[in-house]
């Protein structure tokens, strides 16, 4: 077994590794540590080429400890696409995207959730809960229901319809509440005392994060274990890009990639964007900031999350809902199914471009973390033609 | 190149390749031929192991010239999940399902599109169209938008309505028709003479099959060059299955298998199942069939069907609405987003156990060919309840 404890990325202090214990007394975060010359003995490129297409190819470091207790639904290792952008006047030559959508549940979090329900397995957990805007409520509804745990999910009220009914069709008790992701945080709390659950709420356990990380494993293996100079990445509590992160750095560690960490950028909503706000720039508020992933207040760690985009150089932006609309058409029109949040990826480079932060001879990742389906707003067919005869084949085709 | 030619399934005459010219002088359908010495010169089990994670890893039988003119967005190469069946009393010891919801689009009918968009790039056309039950438009769609090509495409007017608008969001010119598949096809060959578009309608042109023929590859591949006892498929058209049947035999041709080819098994819905009427079975009709890609009273070329259910020693099967409904709910359990069609393979194979037509010793694929999400009937949260306090939780989980 290549887990060896938990180190804090504040203050530096080992810890024996625990299932729920992932804060240090300092404040800082636990994150999961690896025998890495163990497991760099087994873990070399050629060995991985030859492994199951998902992510756990990179099993050695990631914390389960018996193959018997992994809860694997077919998650990762999901395409990394290179857009065509000649011809629209980009500065900037290469951007890749990363189809996240295409993961089990629709979305990237189901990663996560890979590695937090294998824990839960591996501990005989029988309930789980955890607050979420959505997309991780229903990973864990997927996961827990594979492998027979309970799932207790909350919600805030206006989550996309969709996706509250996803997680009614993995089996999952589904509550709504009122407010946002922190109200729906303290339901957690209180009812893991009362009723016993396990939390698997951002950054209170350690699976979903490691999870995660797998994301800048296959990046660096898509690559031709080569980094992108820029990632730019949709944040809310950001657990993506600690993982992101915690990755290129344990790379680095097994000697297995030579560049510098990429510029990691959060894409944040214009009417939410506390990283915006907290690297020093103010963002113009128009509207009040859509039913997404990226709208979380108060990510649990904010200076883990301030601290790896100033190591790395890199920045915090914010867009609107316009650019937003905009950037999910552009994509939708050629062929990629984005969320809102996949799609502020695009407004992102957009926004980064015009500043001129961006450099044409930077190769750029987007993360379109979501399926564009799970955010269908209405069911009315009524603005799609019921044709009757020929003539009006030719006025709406002209 | 390796595309030589195409072969009739029915009285075995050889034709020159076209685009748009698949059905035989004698009825039968026309099918791509490859020279198959040439393709197993560089299409080795050795190579291909270290291809890109998509169906293109398989170029040497795919009927695409140029490696320009390729439309990927990253289909194929799903997962087969091997299900855990143990302790529910099922009379058959290995079951997987093969995860056809995670491509492009959230259905398998991306590999057959993937193929025909890029032969319509080949040959520079500028306007493609297609009747559909949904998922081969949706994905029509994407893959048009993605080569620049104009999607035009036809629709029941109960086609499922997330569907429709996923043609939308990906660009299409999307009308839904008074009637059933077959009638949207009446408009797709009205307007092909009027407006000069391309049909990618299922037989008319030669791509389809060959993309879908990739799913049968991935079994092999997947199962270590080693093919299951029975598939079970959900069959509208057919065009996978055909596909599947003609990669089997190509793999043989090739001495890369060395497996009798499966029992191959139609589900179809007990509302429309003229596969089973055709093999002399009645089905118990219950209600008008739903709107699903398995809704095709009358496919293109049911004699080739047919003729692939008897070769293999096959069967068709056809199941209710509750038995659908019954077994999406079972997936979805598991962690399994499954559509209706696929949610109807497991349905499918519990009928077929009830029977004894399953032997204990058979080892059983089951394709679950779309994403449920898709399907998405209402948007109303009535049913789930919103949270105001504690109290609430006790008496909702307990
Ligand atoms: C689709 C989507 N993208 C991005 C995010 C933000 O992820 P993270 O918590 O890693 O910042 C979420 C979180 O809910 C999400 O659902
Ligand atoms: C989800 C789904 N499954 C199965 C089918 C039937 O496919 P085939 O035409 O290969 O019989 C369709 C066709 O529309 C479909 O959309």
């Amino acid at each position: 077994m290549t887990r060896i404890g938990m180190a804090c990325t504040k203050c530096g202090n080992n810890q024996a590794f625990s299932y729920d214990h992932v804060t240090c007394a300092c404040g800082g975060s636990l994150l999961v540590q690896y025998d890495m010359e163990l497991a760099a003995k087994t873990m070399t490129k050629q060995a991985i080429q030859s492994r199951p297409s998902s992510m756990w190819r990179y099993k050695e470091l990631l914390p389960v400890s018996s193959p018997e207790d992994v809860v694997s639904l077919g998650e990762g290792w999901t395409p990394l696409s290179y857009m065509n952008i000649q011809g629209i006047g980009l500065p900037v030559d290469h951007v890749w995207i990363k189809r996240e959508e295409l993961n089990p549940t629709g979305s990237f979090k189901a990663r996560g959730m890979s590695v937090a329900v294998s824990l839960l397995k591996e501990r005989k957990a029988r309930y789980a809960a955890v607050s979420s805007n959505g997309n991780a409520a229903s990973a864990l509804a997927a996961y827990a229901g594979c492998a027979g745990i309970e799932a207790i999910v909350f919600l805030p009220e206006d989550c996309p319809p969709l996706i509250v009914q996803e997680c009614l069709s993995y089996g999952a008790r589904t509550f709504r509440v009122q407010g946002l992701i922190q109200d729906a945080g303290q339901w957690v709390e209180a009812g893991k005392h009362l009723f016993g659950w396990s939390t698997v709420a951002t950054l209170k356990e350690p699976g979903r994060v490691e999870g995660k990380k797998t994301m800048g494993f296959e990046l660096a293996e898509q690559l031709g274990w080569k980094l992108p100079s820029v990632i730019i990445y949709p944040t809310g509590g950001g657990s993506g890009l600690i993982g992101m992160w915690k990755a290129f750095h344990e790379l680095k560690q097994m000697g297995m990639i030579a560049d510098p960490l990429p510029r990691m950028v959060s894409v944040q909503d214009a009417g939410c964007s506390p990283l915006v706000s907290a690297m020093g720039n103010h963002a113009t508020v128009l509207d009040a900031p859509a039913a997404t992933g990226m709208r979380v207040p108060r990510p649990p760690d904010i200076d883990l999350l301030l601290h790896i985009l100033k190591e790395t150089g890199g920045k915090a932006v914010a867009v609107n809902q316009v650019e937003i609309d905009g950037a999910q058409r552009y994509l939708g029109y050629r062929g990629v199914s984005s969320s809102p949040e996949g799609a502020a990826t695009w407004a992102g480079l957009l926004k980064l471009c015009e500043e001129g932060w961006i450099r044409r001879d930077d190769s750029v990742v987007l993360f379109n973390t979501c399926h564009g389906l799970k955010y269908g707003k209405s069911l009315g067919l009524e603005s799609v033609p019921l044709l009757a005869n020929l003539k009006e084949l030719f006025y709406h085709t002209s």
